[in-house]
């Protein structure tokens, strides 16, 4: 019995028109991040089992894709492990491949493996499938693409500079106005709240205030009460929310509070010296908010923080964030490898744009011109004029078979050709052709002399 | 203890000069198809594993790649069929996806499934990475890139002339000469052969003649006289071979053979409207020989064959390849999909071209202006500069610290940045700026102003 045809859940298949929005967007990714000095690397699809594993927690060594060993390896099945419960060891005994989960441990891989090859600071971008076993559900996919732009190698705050600086020109390009970047500063948040809690504590905290655009203020607050933290902490919570966006007056604040705590001063010195240079050739597609609320993965970040939200008219979270890190490699053996890095939600992005219309319209692989096929000896030259449309790079056909006008019209409308040429033996003869034009339906006769020139 | 990082086997990490290299190529690929009226698609990574099951031999069942079940499916391990040796129930057991193996399959259930969707003749192609779970090998990976254009859903011979063209015209592009497209028609060889035996054994024949490269003429007769191939049969190809390449001569005694046979008279006069059609509009990068003794895929394709032999001075076996098939769907439920599509062995096409040296010289993602960085206030303004070509397109940089000068012109010189762009504060107080050509060497002060009409 015949197979009836579907792809796994979760997956896509995309069609040339799909196709054509895609790269759009793709495009001006790329071409942006190489006017920013950054180049393209790629990694394979899969890398060892073991350097995917233990880097992304449990969660995420349950959602890798782990491949099956192949030929004789299937064999070294390991059944005790697997009776006793030892999921992982079991697993490693009939798979040593697993599927790019993102593009950050490849990135730290392959900057470890190739570090001599390299010059530092390193800039460069990824743009590639990543694939997750995740449920799937509207706009989460488990092959889906991401976008990376990181710095590695050098503490200079105009790192930091730079990569805001690439959401603000790719989202002017894409014409997506008011989009807020939120900023924040790792010492800052540590700073305040070591002020009154012991920093151990920190998580507990950020895993509360990282609900802030979930539950709201009140809530926020309801659960750190619960929670029991220092009655002086949420005072000055209470305070900064009170200041709104306004930068200069928090940093006055959190300049008062901090007169003895370095490390925060410096995080406000740091933000400070973002914020203006930033400013200094921004173009307004952005706006940059301090939001000292922002907590996005503390433990990783230790500098800059930031997220970018989607246009408040729609309401699809994150489209993308990044920020300072110092660790990128130790994993790999290799210390001290700092850098800064930001990433773009390519497949949210791309919802975004297509719900408020940013796509141009004309994007298509559509054929540009048909010749009407006459039957064999009109379409021989027919064919011969078609060939130098083409070597004019102008994408052009002819129809397979001299099949009834109405059908060759139809195909061109169906497949949103525009041109229709007709040469029969008629015209050819007096050395013509006609020219319909499917938008308006008008008929035009020309010199056949004239045709190349006429596209 | 640190993991020394690397890669699977039979995968490649790319670097920026690779990938520029790599979407060269791509790139001509897919403005010929363009041209052509071809529209991209693009398939899943991953498919159901029913759906590539069966299809490719036992061979190929055993080199695609399955993907591991997650969470609680892998606890449905059948551990009875793992100790009875039934390897594939076992592996149904535990895995229901596996890596896209070729396009072909894709691109077939890809019809079915959206056939409603299509305009047909519907030409479409797909340059996708396709994973196989071969033994790795110098030019053999278990990822690598595959690159089809096929035309399906209509038996007009002009498709057939249609697909060589692009072989010609994207050889041409890529500077690529004199490469051989050998092509038959299986009724030909259909024909010769039943004239003396049946067709039953022509699988068998076909086996050994594929074997004309490697062992030549007469250890191919050798094999066939062992055989117990009929003594008139070998007469023949004997003398066909002797015709060397001319066509007429070739077709002139075929036609002679085949008074009764009105398959191979078809399958003749075929291949002359597709070599003469071919003809009126080839540009030389391509030379077109009729071998009759070409019995690729013979069990797949129904119509023309073609082979694309690498060029004399690379020996590197066929870089491409295809033909007219009848029934690409049927597996699929749905029957009489007539097609004709090629394909384009992309990585071997690289390894020649690379070879023959035909990639232009000046492929790269290299900055093109670097600012000299001299001290916050001056970076500043350099800053902002480069902003500006920024907006121009021009790909810059700002050093990221006050590095001493020889160590910035040193990162200018290992990234291949050929402008240097040196402002400090003396110079920005004049209104101007030095320009080092980091080639000659050579240093010139222009004034500020002209800074971005320069580039």
């Amino acid at each position: 019995m015949a197979i009836k045809p579907s792809i796994p859940k979760g997956t896509r298949d995309f069609s040339s028109v799909e196709i054509a929005k895609r790269n759009y967007l793709k495009n001006i990714l790329q071409i942006t991040f190489e006017e920013y000095g950054f180049s393209p690397i790629e990694t394979p699809s899969f890398e060892k089992l073991e350097t995917l594993t233990g880097v992304y927690g449990d969660e995420g060594d349950r959602l890798v894709f782990k491949i099956l060993n192949s030929g004789e390896k299937i064999k070294r099945a390991d059944f005790n492990a697997y009776n006793n419960g030892e999921n992982y060891k079991f697993i490693k005994s009939i798979s040593e491949k697993a599927l790019r989960y993102d593009l950050t441990v490849p990135f730290a891989r392959y900057v470890v493996q190739h570090q001599n090859e390299l010059t530092f600071p390193f800039r460069r971008y990824q743009i590639q499938p990543v694939w997750r076993a995740d449920r799937p559900q509207r706009g989460r996919f488990q092959e889906f693409i991401q976008c990376d732009a990181d710095i590695v190698g050098n503490r200079s705050l105009w790192q930091e500079v730079e990569v805001l600086h690439l959401y603000d020109r790719i989202f002017n390009k894409l014409r997506l106005k008011d989009v807020n970047l939120r900023i924040n500063h790792r010492n800052i948040l540590v700073a305040i709240f070591t002020l009154f809690e012991d920093e151990s504590r920190i998580y507990d905290f950020t895993v509360t205030l990282d609900k802030l655009n979930k539950i709201g203020k009140k809530e926020v607050f309801k659960e750190l009460i619960g929670k029991n933290f220092h009655s002086k902490l949420l005072d000055i919570l209470e305070k900064m929310f009170g200041f709104q966006e306004n930068f200069q007056n928090k940093i006055k604040y959190l300049k008062s509070l901090f007169t003895n705590n370095q490390k925060g001063l410096e995080g406000i010195s740091e933000l400070e010296f973002i914020i203006n240079s930033f400013k200094l050739s921004s173009s307004d597609s952005v706006v940059l908010k301090f939001d000292f609320s922002l907590a996005r993965g503390l433990n990783y970040y230790t500098g800059m923080i930031v997220e970018v939200d989607s246009p408040e008219n729609v309401n699809i979270g994150s489209i993308g964030g990044g920020g300072r890190y110092d660790d990128l490699t130790s994993v790999f053996g290799m210390d001290e490898m700092s850098g800064v890095g930001v990433s773009f939600g390519f497949e949210r992005i791309f919802l975004v744009m297509d719900q408020l219309g940013l796509f141009p319209d004309n994007l298509s692989y559509s054929t540009k011109v048909l010749f009407i096929n006459f039957g064999d000896s009109a379409a021989e030259i027919a064919y011969s004029y078609m060939m130098k449309l083409r070597d004019k790079n102008v994408s052009s056909e002819l129809y397979p078979t001299a099949a009834k006008i109405n059908k060759q019209m139809a195909y061109a409308n169906s497949k949103g050709i525009k041109n229709v040429i007709l040469m029969g033996s008629n015209e050819i003869s007096k050395k013509v052709f006609d020219l319909k034009d499917m938008d308006s339906g008008k008929q035009t006769t020309y010199s056949l002399s004239k045709l190349t020139n006429l596209f």
